[in-house]
């Protein structure tokens, strides 16, 4: 018989393979399913949640996981080795305070949550969402039970998306964003039409946009040999090894923003997971570190590369060349049209400057529920609130409103707070690739993003889940979590724009 | 806990979403995965077959396959529930016969074999493909052994395709087959000028020939609400439940009957699953009762419906439509170009009378291979031979002869047989069809094909598996397998455009 790490890996193979069906299914789902299929593609994905599940937390798991223990005692802890057995460690002890039963309701509970919210939102009716929403979020703080927490509900939860970063945290963060954006948003709002996006809305042939799209994350670095983009409602990135790595884009005629950032914020998740080592598929190595890390990568290519001046003096002709429409358009005329900040109704449609308003006000609802000091019933007039206050904005419905996000339905509360997360640290670690690598501000100054891509390659998306997200800051950064850079960023940038 | 009955239900639908899972990552294999991706597929692929075996065989499994027996004992032989028993307890002994060892053995031969065939026949090189060739024969012997058998070793492989046949009846039907269709095919070779299908090859946009595909068949009845067709180089047709039933096809500029009869063939198949009961799913009965007898469905409407006058009498109007350029031919010309017959190399693009010709060579040679009568060294000399014999021509290399087809790289003996079972089978049906339906052949003869597919619910798709395929030709039509409908149909229609 091999040896017990060697028996551990094929374990951890079988899991991982379990989990590339599973979101291959998903992928599917949400792609090209046919609508008469929904129910039985919820039955397979609770099995092979089920299975996954059996075999990840049987007991010889947890046997071959001590076993494993004493070969890797020697070797350093950042050594792969070492980091595949910690981080399975982590995952495994995590898992097994779940019951089987318990997940697998949870996961046909979800199945269902995303059928009737999408009939919910088609009818603007939250009462149609209403009962799987309650179930859901019951389960929710069931599971934060089972899991256990020291200060907070919530810190269970955002544990799985955001590992070891706990909810006083976020509220310290979110706190200080807050009072740094207030003028930001004020000054936008209060000289609105200092800019105008008027070149995006001129009517741009669906078909071509996804071309463009395609020739400019592939000149970017995106390697269609190890993935594809296609069209879903709302956008993601999913993987089922580091070599195929899948990215899905929206397009809507009048909205030539849309498609063409949709897709560099998902190639943005993308490299991260391209980059990964080959030689950790298969094993929980082969991903990234936590969401919030990897939303610093679909935001530093979408917002800090996407939506920056040289990027537009680069790409602007290439755009040209499809649409000649735009022919009467400069590069910074367009660079300030896609940057155009006002307040608006939906988080995925919102500016970079705006966006993390939104953000904020779903953190404080799913407080609010987890704590129990919010019925879900009572969740639209809640939502519209603080919509208000934040935004001075009230959704005309709750299709625009409470009802506009897939989170709550797929069960994943906790999951917000990492897109503001990924704004925070894709400035610092933009700052310390300029920093760290002689002629990188030049390149990016010049429109040149090889090096950066190499820089994050070699710094970041090489170690895949070997490290903490805290851990990973500290290696790159020297630092912890800091919104400094990031609001030094948007200050300079719609300070300029809107000032 | 549940009685056995409800817990066999359980792991039955355990093993069924499996299946399920693993069909979907082969149908995404074949249409939208990436190059890159095919090397992590494969052990994905390796895995979900794996855990279904090993769930399937437990001895768990016999166990609640024994105490579940008693519950069914009194009820009929036709019931549901008996049926599901029968099946299970079925699949169960023949798979529990063959060795873990063996399996794994021949699963890794197989996945090496068709590395092999792709190459060797890339290249047109025999000698490449011929060592692991040979080891699947000496596997497929081997396995013969294992499963059991009284005449012919042929019949343990022929029965995992087709339950019950044994090889002696093949080769009866065979012969009568082969005696009725040689004057029929010399005929068409010595009037090879009087059927033009010139009307095939004038260009047609390939879009627009998907699109008029997806009309035709969405007016016979394929649902598309509970299916979708996509491309493929292969055409097939894959079901993740009787809900999600999706079909390819292929589509060539130059040869508008590719993609047209590629996608009848196709639809013919999947009505067949889309007609099995919605109560069948996750359960080893919801799926068609033999490879037969789903050939039979995919023929009937690609043939038998497909290149009938009546049909284009209907459906040309909506080609013109389309393709303006076909204004100038008639439904008679165009019935007649659709049917034009003459002796070809390739199995999958040969037309309806020679079809047969090709199944008997690759029939005939795996008796050989399996008696030990043919070393697999002389393959391509004998496969030469026989296409001389049958069809009158020599292949110019093996990649257009011995090479041409998957089926023996992936371990399918056995296989071939069932596509001219099915031919067979087709006119069987269409005539008791015919006769048990009161004025459906003037239905028919209107180019009205509701009649018929509701006959073919009722009477065949709505049983599923739950019985052999001698027990439902016996059901349906009275009798057993019968070589003289079809060669009556194949004489009426051959004679009358060649006589």
């Amino acid at each position: 018989m091999s040896d017990p790490a060697m028996q551990l890996r094929e374990r951890l193979a079988t899991v991982s393979d379990l989990g590339a069906a599973a979101a291959l299914l998903s992928w599917d789902q949400q792609t090209y399913m046919p609508p008469g299929g929904a129910g039985a593609r919820a039955e397979q994905l609770a099995t092979l949640s089920r299975m996954s599940h059996e075999v990840f937390t049987a007991d010889a798991t947890g046997a071959l996981i001590e076993a494993a223990s004493d070969a890797v005692s020697g070797l350093p802890t950042d050594s792969d080795d070492a980091a595949l057995l910690r981080v399975a460690r982590r995952d495994f002890e995590r898992l097994r305070k779940l019951p089987s039963a318990f997940v697998a309701d949870f996961t046909r509970t979800r199945a269902q949550a995303r059928q009737d919210w999408i009939e919910a939102r088609k009818q603007a009716d939250f009462g149609r969402f209403l009962p799987v929403l309650t179930k859901i979020i019951a389960l929710t703080r069931q599971q934060a039970e089972y899991l256990g927490y020291s200060e907070h509900p919530y810190d269970a939860l955002l544990d799985a998306y955001e590992p070891e970063l706990r909810t006083a945290e976020v509220r310290t963060l979110f706190a200080e964003l807050r009072d740094g954006l207030r003028p930001l948003i004020a000054a936008a709002q209060a000289n609105a039409g200092a800019v105008n996006d008027e070149p995006l809305h001129r009517g741009y042939d669906e078909q071509v946009q996804l071309q463009v799209s395609e020739q400019i994350i592939a000149e970017l670095g995106y390697d269609f040999n190890r993935g594809r983009q296609d069209l879903a409602p709302h956008p993601f990135c999913i993987n089922f090894a580091p070599t195929d790595v899948r990215i899905t884009t929206r397009v809507t005629r009048n909205e030539l923003n849309m498609c063409l950032f949709g897709s560099l914020h998902e190639m943005g998740h993308a490299l991260y997971e391209q980059g990964v080592p080959v030689q950790f598929a298969r094993t929980p190595l082969a991903r990234g570190a936590s969401l919030g890390i990897h939303e610093s990568q679909s935001r530093m290519w979408e917002n800090l590369v996407g939506r920056s001046r040289p990027f537009w003096r680069r790409f602007l002709p290439t755009l040209q060349a499809r649409f000649p429409q735009l022919n009467d358009v400069d590069s910074e005329g367009f660079y300030r049209a896609v940057n155009r900040a006002q307040p608006s109704l939906i988080r995925v449609e919102a500016d970079e400057l705006t966006y993390n308003a939104h953000i904020m006000v779903r953190f404080e609802l799913e407080l609010a529920l987890l704590e129990g000091a919010l019925d879900p019933v009572d969740l639209p007039a809640a939502w519209n609130a603080k919509m208000q206050a934040y935004l001075g904005l009230t959704p005309p419905d709750d299709a625009v409103g409470v009802l506009q996000d897939i989170h709550w339905s797929g069960g994943m509360i906790g999951y917000f707070p990492t897109y503001t997360l990924g704004n925070v640290i894709s400035a610092q670690l933009y700052g310390a690739a300029q920093q760290q690598q002689a002629g990188l501000s030049d390149e990016l100054a010049g429109g040149e993003y090889g090096g950066l891509l190499h820089w994050l390659r070699a710094n970041l998306h090489a170690h895949g889940r070997k490290f903490t997200p805290r851990e990973l800051l500290q290696r790159i950064t020297g630092g912890d979590l800091d919104a400094k850079p990031y609001l030094a960023y948007l200050g300079a940038k719609f300070g300029e724009l809107y000032g």
